[in-house]
């Protein structure tokens, strides 16, 4: 492959399935003690590589107009967005081009919540707690600390 | 995603991102008793998911015409293409429709192991031998069993 070959402007399928592969939604809820809520909701779309692959990822750096490519580690890197502006954008391609791998039910929770954010619902307790449990089903599905943590408030059943 | 949506043609060229992501040109050479050369050339193309995938995998199965889907291991299933009309008709494809990643480069060299085999010169000694260095180049570079057996004819200099 050829440098020129490589500033063909991709095909938006081939984002699609590319990502259906190797792209991850993922969501984190982490204790932050100079924010209002004391808790960051940090989204992030990544896709990482073998960093031979590293000119790929700037052209769908490129195709998407999206955050930056940063080592992951040892020999692999990453495109990593975090940017809502950005993330906003990348969602918005993949109501236009669905995924088709069940990654696509992780997309849907990740556009729940970035919806919820639009509306500064991350900023109040109940909104906060409605993300994380959004995030909760999302990827490995491991319970986020928010929800266990002193400050969720409490319901009599889950 | 509904079964009917499952349903729909695959674009060429989300298939071609998914491949460039989840998909596998491997060639294995194995020691085979009641062969002529006793040695086997096993072309293969492997797309391993999560069981939850299944579904997909066989869409692409429906797609390619091409192989079937079976236990990886665990909750993984594969898509296992071996039959060499069937191989071909994947080459031709990926002719076509430009993988993007590093892994056109296993690409190329499978398919010239492919194109060898059509010629019968995996039968020959000299032909066995280039197709175990072609091999070598692929995937993880692991040397051949082949080369390194009683059987491989010597060179001076490799």
């Amino acid at each position: 492959m050829t440098a020129d070959n490589q500033q063909e402007r991709l095909d938006p399928q081939w984002v699609t399935g590319f990502v259906d592969g190797e792209g991850c939604f993922h969501i984190s809820i982490n204790q932050h003690e100079r924010m209002s809520m004391k808790w960051q909701v940090l989204p992030e779309f990544r896709i990482v590589q073998h960093s031979r692959d590293e000119q790929l990822l700037k052209e769908i750096q490129r195709f998407f107009r999206a955050g930056k490519v940063v080592v992951n580690h040892g020999n692999r890197k990453e495109l990593r967005v975090r940017k809502l502006s950005e993330l906003k954008r990348i969602v918005k391609f993949f109501e236009q081009n669905r995924l088709r791998t069940q990654k696509s039910r992780d997309f849907r929770l990740f556009s729940a919540v970035l919806y919820l954010m639009e509306r500064h619902e991350h900023l109040t307790t109940a909104g906060l707690k409605r993300i994380a449990n959004l995030c909760w089903k999302m990827n490995r599905k491991v319970k986020p600390r928010y929800l266990e943590s002193s400050e969720t408030p409490r319901r009599k059943s889950q």
